[in-house]
């Protein structure tokens, strides 16, 4: 049989760090040109794949692709597009077979987070009963840094890099003027379900007096009293507190703070606008002067301030996909192993995919101080080394140089449309 | 007569670079000690001067006041305090004389807006009046870049890049999604009069296509239904739309698009949520999926990401006005005089703070797109030489390592306590 092609696709919220996985990908499957033939990237995600919109990588120079190292956001555009159950819409997953048979693709690299690792899984075992076997490899990414089993996930060190070093940064601002303006300021940051995100902020502190204060983790439910109180203490002890909060803050009942009423593509409610409550509460009850920053997109695209290791191990799970591809492994995923923290000891491990799938990794209670509102030193020994590292993308006049693709689609091969 | 002291005070917003200009105050006047005696700080600004509570500079280490060319924030605390007019309240104005005369303070460095360049002017005239001779030189500071002669403002350069850096990597990220997700991205920014930094947001892209596609000028009255046709227009073409909005965004007849109705101590109206506002506007009209980000003191303390050229000009505008009081200047201002656009070459000037005082320096209009939402090639002159250069700061375990004073307090002299 002739040599297969492979298939690439990002999937759900880019980072700084998913192109660099990319590039793995791609620099690695162009080393085993003898074993891998063309190497196709789905437009737009999955969809490229459902609409046979594809883009031929092969079209791209080493020097673009040797940049997607450094550019940030998703290169061949990314999808919040969930595959439903096999039962429910067994018709997707038919179409993706028939896509990749049309094209000769023995490799599925799918980069993403839990719902994709799933999808991953669900197209492995679909292909096996079809008989048109396909190796599918999900290539981890998320800022959430929820997947199981994995050290960390890639994207998440440079998110926590750049919340750490923003929080550093403002508490400065907002200490230097305290005296006679803003007194507490509130920095809100993502993390729907977990706290990964907010607590990275709080390296940015070395001691209880230095910013920030307070941390709101959705693992704890938010007591409007003691909140409060420990922001007046903070005011009264340092003449200003700093307030880092994750959108996915709630209360004991699950109510969170901000909720827009509004869902996303995958069923998850769409949040904002927590810092606006948070600070309406701290004015209302203190009339402390206040001011409220919102990351957003911000924190997940800022490749200017990536953390070094992120990079690398953004790379290194990519480039490990395809070695793993090469062996012969199917419904795997690359992870990160932590062997030492300081200094940081890692390398590559593998995890199947049926442990993977669908499972949410929380904060530990024990990375929590017992008053829900800061980081233990566990939780420093575990963050500290993910955001370790510079690694400057090159500069043009005062910006960073991002590359663009050219994007050249593959030809069609199917006379059938598909309607999403 | 015994050589004079000199006070040098930090006053209204601090920046990323205004611990830059103090540096460059206190290692000129530290190579002048045959002629200047002690280098006294305000502890936050104007009001240590008034409580007698000055911070000794000659306790800190050299190392440590070297390190301030890379700390944002106001190492000294800075202060919200607009001492009124002579006529109103006299007794500020004879109180800061009675200090300075306490401590033989000859030489005052005020580092600050528009509003210091008049206390400075002020302290100026009446030193001469109660016969105890002040050389008061005002050191330019202001993300907003409005004060009047200077070709920019310290301070705005790194603002204006972490802009510029920011909306082109959101925009990535936005672009990369908006297939599926998100459609509308709205980052607001801080100018309350006058959309220097919002314009800066237009450096980020070179065509018409590639964020953002539309900014929103304080000097441009918002029009909703034009804003509403080309954010559908943009999502048509483009596929999605990236806004940057000036916090001072208004209507025709003023009102700002959020107003939270509280004001500050200088008597600024207090803004903020002109971006939740925008992206109501667009849900309600279009239904589009939107995210918005606050980038608030994030902007103006992101040192990690300061302009070289605005860094060298802090500590530059720093420098000269040792080197002005020294010649015998008095109530003057070093400005920066440009000499060419590309590459971009300025030397220091001088102006009489008489002409800078209470003048605010607007957009002008040939630097806005005749449909009011974009920048043009004038304006890019302009700005593009403010952010070029990084000057990263050192980092220690993946975190800039930034400074902090011991601060340590001048003796009092006088008996009197004084009450703001």
């Amino acid at each position: 049989m002739s040599k297969k092609n492979a298939f690439y696709a990002q999937s759900g919220g880019v980072t700084a760090v998913i192109n660099a996985s990319a590039c793995g990908v791609i620099q690695t499957a162009r080393k085993h040109r003898d074993r891998i033939g063309k190497l196709y990237a789905g437009r737009n995600g999955i969809i490229g794949a459902l609409l046979e919109d594809m883009i031929d990588t092969s079209k791209e120079s080493a020097a673009t692709i040797a940049a997607l190292r450094h550019t940030p956001g998703g290169a061949f555009g990314s999808a919040r597009y969930k595959l439903k159950g096999l039962e429910e819409n067994r018709a997707e997953y038919e179409r993706l077979i028939e896509v990749f048979r049309a094209h000769n693709i023995g490799y599925f690299f799918y980069n993403g987070g839990g719902d994709s690792a799933d999808t991953c899984y669900k197209v492995s075992q679909l292909s096996r009963k079809l008989k048109f076997p396909v190796q599918a490899i999900h290539v981890p990414k998320t800022v959430d840094n929820d997947l199981p089993i994995t050290d960390t996930c890639p994207g998440f060190g440079s998110v926590a890099k750049y919340v750490a070093v923003s929080t550093r940064e403002a508490g400065l601002d907002v200490a230097s003027m305290a005296e006679t303006s803003t007194k507490v300021f509130i920095l809100e940051v993502m993390g729907r379900h977990a706290g990964w995100i907010a607590a990275a902020g709080g390296l940015a502190g070395q001691t209880r007096a230095e910013a920030p204060h307070i941390i709101l983790f959705p693992e704890i439910p938010f007591e409007k009293r003691a909140f409060l109180r420990r922001v007046k203490e903070c005011v009264t002890a340092y003449g200003y507190c700093v307030v880092v909060v994750s959108e996915g803050a709630a209360y004991k009942n699950g109510r969170f703070l901000a909720d827009t009423g509004t869902v996303d593509a995958f069923g998850h409610k769409q949040l904002g606008g927590v810092a606006a409550t948070v600070a309406r509460l701290v004015r209302d009850a203190h009339g402390y002067k206040y001011h409220y920053a919102i990351a957003d997109y911000l924190q997940r695209s800022a490749r200017h301030i990536a953390s070094k290791t992120d990079v690398d191990q953004a790379y290194a799970v990519g480039k490990a996909a395809v070695e793993m591809a090469l062996q012969g492994e199917n419904a795997v995923m690359p992870t990160i192993v932590r062997h030492a923290d300081k200094p940081y000891r890692w390398t590559i491990g593998m995890a199947p995919l049926s442990r993977v799938a669908n499972r949410e990794k929380m904060m530990p209670r024990r990375f929590i101080t017992p008053d829900g509102f800061g980081i233990t030193a566990a939780c420093r020994r575990y963050l500290a080394p993910l955001i370790r590292g510079e690694d400057y993308p090159p500069y043009r006049d005062g910006l960073p140089k991002y590359v663009k693709l050219k994007g050249i689609a593959v030809a069609k091969k199917l006379g059938t449309r598909f309607v999403l």
